[in-house]
């Protein structure tokens, strides 16, 4: 991402909040493409930047490859043309990662965010790490965006890896999960003069990313409270401050509830709540218990969302 | 593998050594299915039980799925019939493994070895995993072996969970690459009534597995040295354990030289030494620096193997 | 920390930034009581609010029973009146923080700055951490703040156990170096009734930290850079963000260097450069050698620093 | 522990099972001496090698100077003159541990068990660990015994540096309660010409300990088990690997119980079941719950010591 100027010219805006979409299934296990086209209708009047498809709440390493290329088709022909598509094609090997790549391209989505190859994380030295995104960048037709999302792949990009890959023209920027503010502030800060831009992993830390500097966000909570999530984007711009700490402290246990405690099952119930299709989830994914699902409201209610 | 009696009849014998066969690929990354084919010549001498097709050596997530049953297919045409062909099923999706599994059994193999699904490790609950392994083997048309392998899953199958599949007829025993000697025994010591065989998952702990009461060994460093592998395994048969000591101290430093330190690029440069088609490693799999190639060359020649 | 309005008048007001302070030995090994005192008159132009003693930075896990309350005697008689005085008092049981508790009180300590026993960390659940904080606040003549430092214990203070200690008349604050700032944000919106203050425990996330309404922050860097540690805080407090940013931007690198790089050495080699007594460090702790002394300049130098 | 030929003659020959004593306090929290002593002679029929106190099962990080001290004095005066004493030494600082272990030695140690230093596990570098221990090895007038126990520290003495330090002439061996078996087959196998013997850290990894070479075992079931432990120890020097088998079995769910299930309340909670004084622990260890004890009784009478 090497620019020349203490102001940069954007290759791609990825300025904004996108929900990386949950995919509702079937209570026979299969994708519902209907109901995902519902959502995207329901989200309609929400001001999305644009909308994620695979990443780690689409339960993309429970599709087949098919079923990944068909979830970004009907996607792209269901959203409006004016925002941004972030398609995951992030496969263990290089190989299958730039296959994957061009054929969503080819699908139409705009950038492809890359998550870490991770089985064997004893090999994904820098070196290996800075190869593996090197090849991808080279080969993609559309901009790449690296995802960091330790939770799920005990690994996190190293942040020397990180700024080494910013400088690649085709790379523009980072999903950094992780939520360690420190290392988002820092990503910023040594990559102000490339093209290159950060956003936050989830809700939690949205306001704390955004005064340090980061673009956006790419929040599973958006899935469920797209508008409030949207409001925050904007308080935060328009630099109220004070409204921005109190609607995210209203934020922060929903988005716990919907991430890291009950995962992806958590977030589709709680879309059901808000008329919005989670469906099922696939196997072994199982969905919650009941004293789980009363645990997930009471973290919804007692925000006064619900 | 619910059994009856203090000496249940095996379903399936599974006793003795198996490698996890390495996959050698071209410089262009294609599968060498003859070099592989090459291999299985060279392994006919030695007293192997049988072979681990997509073991994690064998860069199965490195695979397509078509190249994954086609592994399956060439190995038990190129391998004696008399040999167990154990072939790595596991998928993230329980829906996925379930239809790789059929499709490997009728590809000839034997038994279908299952990885832990791990990517949403948060909720890969007791329960999950319960019913993910249930669900699997109730769909196989062959008997199944659990998989544990923590240092790339970073999830270690809970030994309740392992205790409580034991029961299941068609779950048959389980491959534990974590090196937990204690669990390992206690694991023996629990499912001693239960038609269910343990298999150390290394090279590295296979005589402490031997004494503790396993039934075999499924050891990457057995694509290298698999007759030492073996011999050690027929002196502990044979209850020469003096002997048995001193061959496990020559085959540690070579087994992590292939496993924790230099991974499968380490397992494939050292067989090459040993006249055997290693091969190309996928990306973002790296070849080893020469450094690192000098190290791995010093750890089988100081303990007297090359 | 029982309070009972919206805007609860603080028993202890601690709002503000603390130098962590380093403790200065001698080449031989003892506590440099003269270059320690001379350290604070160097501090008496910062605003600081005040000054932590036996914090992880003063090594106290190195200081004898005798040395830990000389060390805050001398402290005390050497800084102004009217700056809070926080004392590390924790020790691994609870009878030990409570006599440390009394004796530093007794010293002129402020507040107990109690770090979480753990040892026995397998043993430190969420019942054995309340019983053991509750029975120190009751016994300390002076205010308890918590201490949380996963980096070294490797035992983050449960976030439900905060909550519910927060509510102990006499527990009025934590000291938060676990960094996550979702939880940091979550504890001051969940105590936001009470009378409990969060302080941040690096400048790495400070910003962030303010921006999430904490309190201030006790921050090892401040030992060194204490007049823009001090200036970021008063940035925040002006509602001056965007210098704020800027100026946080440049702190990172340094903070990271005096503390999960290069650790206490760091910190008291860089302390030179400023004109400050670093000192000597107890062993096991080792001086830099020169390529980290040159690595850690840079992380100065580059940032504009030196 | 430099040593010349093939068969060394050992400094000191730790052979055999080892007590890692409880430390019995009263309901008031003090050191109840008088039940440690009857519990030393409760233990004379069994044929111990000898004693440890001040393993982490003593709760050393709960006692004072003083208290450390008078424990190792009461025990040297209550135990049989021929068996050995080992006292844990180990303090945070090198200058620390030193003074302890020169006046453990006065008081009747016959070596120092030297717990790895963690408080600053980011600067416990290799060369830190090994300038400690040599400090402390050439200090002391007992020879040295290194202890890594990384359930406690969070910290496992690299095998390097292991290997290292069992080249000197004062560190005669190390207690592993880490349990990877490999790595004590390795450590067995790479000072066999050392005059330096490898402990097994707990009964659960004992025979698979034994069948790679250890001298014996410093475990907290002998606290409980203490004939059932030292019987397995003669099975595995007869070579009566079979018998061995089956009492380790028996032994590994009552070892869980004791260390990590329900840690040092557990151990004292089954010591009292055999006739012997576990006694109070100190906070922050709390007594276990009812159900805690059904369950630590019923990991006992499922293998038929109740």
């Amino acid at each position: 991402a090497g620019a020349s100027a203490a102001t940069p010219s954007r290759r791609l805006d990825l300025r904004g909040i996108y929900p990386p979409l949950a995919t509702p299934f079937t209570s026979q296990g299969e994708v519902d493409y209907s109901r995902l086209e519902e959502n995207l209708r329901l989200y309609s009047g929400i001001p999305f930047r644009g909308f994620v498809v695979q990443g780690s709440n689409g339960e993309f390493p429970y599709l087949t490859q098919q079923e990944r290329l068909e979830v970004v088709r009907r996607v792209r022909q269901a959203m409006p043309k004016d925002k941004l598509l972030l398609a995951g094609t992030g496969c263990e090997s290089t190989r299958g990662t730039i296959e994957m790549t061009a054929q969503m391209a080819d699908k139409g989505a705009d950038a492809a965010l890359v998550v870490t190859p991770c089985y064997f994380r004893g090999s994904m030295t820098s070196a290996a790490l800075i190869h593996h995104y090197k090849q991808v960048a080279e080969a993609s037709p559309i901009p790449v965006i690296l995802y960091s999302v330790p939770a799920n792949t005990n690994l996190e990009l190293p942040t020397d890896v990180v700024l080494s890959l910013a400088q690649h023209p085709n790379i523009v920027g980072i999903k950094d999960s992780g939520g360690n503010i420190t290392r988002i502030g820092l990503l910023v800060h040594k990559t102000q003069h490339e093209d290159f831009q950060v956003l936050a992993g989830s809700a939690g830390f949205l306001l704390a990313s955004y005064i340090v500097g980061a673009a956006g966000g790419i929040c599973a909570l958006a899935n469920v409270l797209g508008s409030p999530v949207c409001q925050l984007e904007q308080l935060c711009c328009a630099g109220s401050w004070d409204e921005a700490r109190a609607l995210q402290h209203r934020l922060i246990e929903p988005n716990i509830a919907v991430t890291s405690k009950f995962g992806v099952p958590g977030l589709k119930q709680a879309m059901e709540w808000f008329g919005l299709n989670g469906g099922f989830c696939r196997s072994p994914l199982l969905p919650l218990s009941e004293a789980q699902v009363r645990e997930l409201r009471q973290d919804f209610t007692s925000n006064g969302w619900l």
